[in-house]
């Protein structure tokens, strides 16, 4: 027997575990020219939030009943495909089933080696490219200046505070709990993280860790706290704005002062994108972070969670901020 | 007797009369090296109202007691400087002074061809460079793309839109009255205008207005007119933000639905500039400019007030949107 994960309703506001649904079907069998593939490591990640909305946004949005879908690494167990042999793994963008065919279309073999197999999930994989091409190619930072990373201590955000440093500036993250700043200080060489969430005034500490200023933002969150960094941006700073989980559950738009009278008086850029946008520079991004990762100059977190039945758990968590680093379910 | 103008207060929200004060000095004499100026018309402008307040901004902020600033047409009366003589027409950033002494340093002569004097003040002055490098070097449309313009009829929008049909995209402009809209149809060439002052839903007027979307938008506006034309952006829109007029009076922040959703969702960018962020590309934009409005391709409205007593009720008028295209005073 075979689980599978719909969409059951689409979420009003926050995703609940009642919007979801496990159901049962045979496993499927490989046709000519398909694999069989079983689930090894499903990623979750804040954007799907975005597809659970019955509205037109850069990905369909997914349909009722029918299974969701995200980045998942899963092992060839039958073959009928030539270009895959049973024992690969691969990457694809993938239903969430325990057991699925496919036509080999949009997947990629990795290498089986157990030290960076999920960093193809994460580092490697989406959110390390989206921190990287994010930053380097909107951000453009210089030498010298003052990058700030909101969600930093998240898959994107630890990334773009890591490459922010070895570019030569100064990094400041943002993040929700005092393990995750010191996390942030320890582990990833940030020169300062503030804990947005028990500082009273956000603005004003973003001040004091920033005394030349902003001058690249990289927002993960939207609201409030890019208010407060907003204060604090210098002339022609950049912001590249790679999501807004702050507002993705809100049932009705959220209101903040309008930031339109500080881009003009700053000159100031604010470039949405997904990675997508970036997919001629994908090849330079993979290798730049490959060849960082090997020579031990990144590293990263993951959270963890066991198990298919807690793939819909794990993607709820990532609401409550509890994750450090890359969200994955091992099955 | 020599007229001056000076900040007397700096204005709590919008601007009022009591906000400025007239004073008398004696009229100035040119030593070595200086030039006599008589002021004959005076820019005024949306973004002066920035300036009057005591913050940090692109532009350090007025003095108290001390006179305004714009952008003067004047005419030399007496001259100790070899680069300028007697009847010469200058073009600078000057005080707004009947008469006043110049070294010649950011004077500039034009020629004083009465047809086109005060379009050196407009179309071919600060506001029209703004229009065309804002919308060439942000907005960058391609031939038939759709670009929306806030503050349409104004001095920048209206050439904005002019650009635009010039370059081979549809133009919908909003302004705010039924003659404005009628105008910006019948003199400026626009594909459509709307009334957001009547329009009970603007973001469904704006959507019937572009059948295809909004590719690019020129934002001088900012506030809920902006909010209805995020609603109508296309993937990979671009939003120049030349000013945020409907913001600049406000005493306290003004809050409106945070705009990082649509723009994640969209890979939209925005981007906040003046005309000195592309100083470099000024003699480019004003041949262009230039070399237009002698084959006739180009037009442009002037609001013109007489009386040097009457360049504070000018400036104050620009915030009831009263004027038509450039606001100018002639003294």
């Amino acid at each position: 027997m075979n689980k599978i994960i719909v969409l059951y309703k689409r979420p009003a506001g926050k995703p609940a575990l009642g919007d979801f649904k496990t159901e049962i079907e045979d496993v499927p069998t490989a046709d000519d020219g398909e694999v069989l593939l079983k689930t090894r490591y499903v990623s979750v990640d804040p954007y799907l939030r975005g597809r659970m909305n019955d509205e037109e946004s850069y990905i369909p949005p997914f349909e009722l009943n029918k299974p969701l879908q995200s980045g998942i690494i899963a092992e060839v167990v039958d073959s009928n495909n030539t270009l895959f042999k049973v024992g690969d793994f691969v990457l694809g963008n993938l239903d969430w089933k325990e057991y699925q065919v496919s036509n080999g279309k949009g997947l990629r073999t990795i290498p089986n080696d157990p030290a960076y197999l999920t960093a193809h999930l994460g580092i490697l994989g989406m959110t390390g490219m989206t921190a990287y091409l994010g930053l380097t190619k909107i951000g453009a930072p210089k030498p010298g200046e003052t990058i700030v990373v909101s969600g930093a201590a998240g898959a994107v955000g630890s990334v773009v505070g890591q490459v922010g440093k070895l570019l030569g500036c100064r990094v400041v993250g943002l993040a929700g709990s005092d393990e995750k700043v010191e996390l942030l200080k320890s582990k990833f060489h940030f020169d300062e993280a503030i804990n947005y969430k028990t500082t009273t005034d956000l603005s004003a500490a973003i001040k004091t860790a920033c005394p030349a200023g902003v001058d690249v933002y990289f927002d993960n969150v939207g609201g409030p706290i890019s208010d407060a960094v907003l204060n604090n941006i210098n002339k022609h700073a950049r912001i590249p704005l790679c999501g807004a989980i702050s507002l993705y559950n809100a049932a009705e738009p959220v209101l903040g002062p309008y930031i339109q009278p500080v881009l003009v008086k700053k000159s100031a850029l604010i470039q949405g994108f997904i990675i997508g946008d970036f997919a001629a520079h994908l090849p330079e991004a993979t290798k730049q972070l490959t060849s960082w990762l090997m020579e031990g100059k990144l590293t990263y977190s993951e959270t963890i969670y066991e198990g298919f039945d807690h793939i819909t758990q794990a993607f709820l968590a990532l609401f409550e901020g509890s994750n450090e680093g890359k969200m994955i379910v091992k099955i």
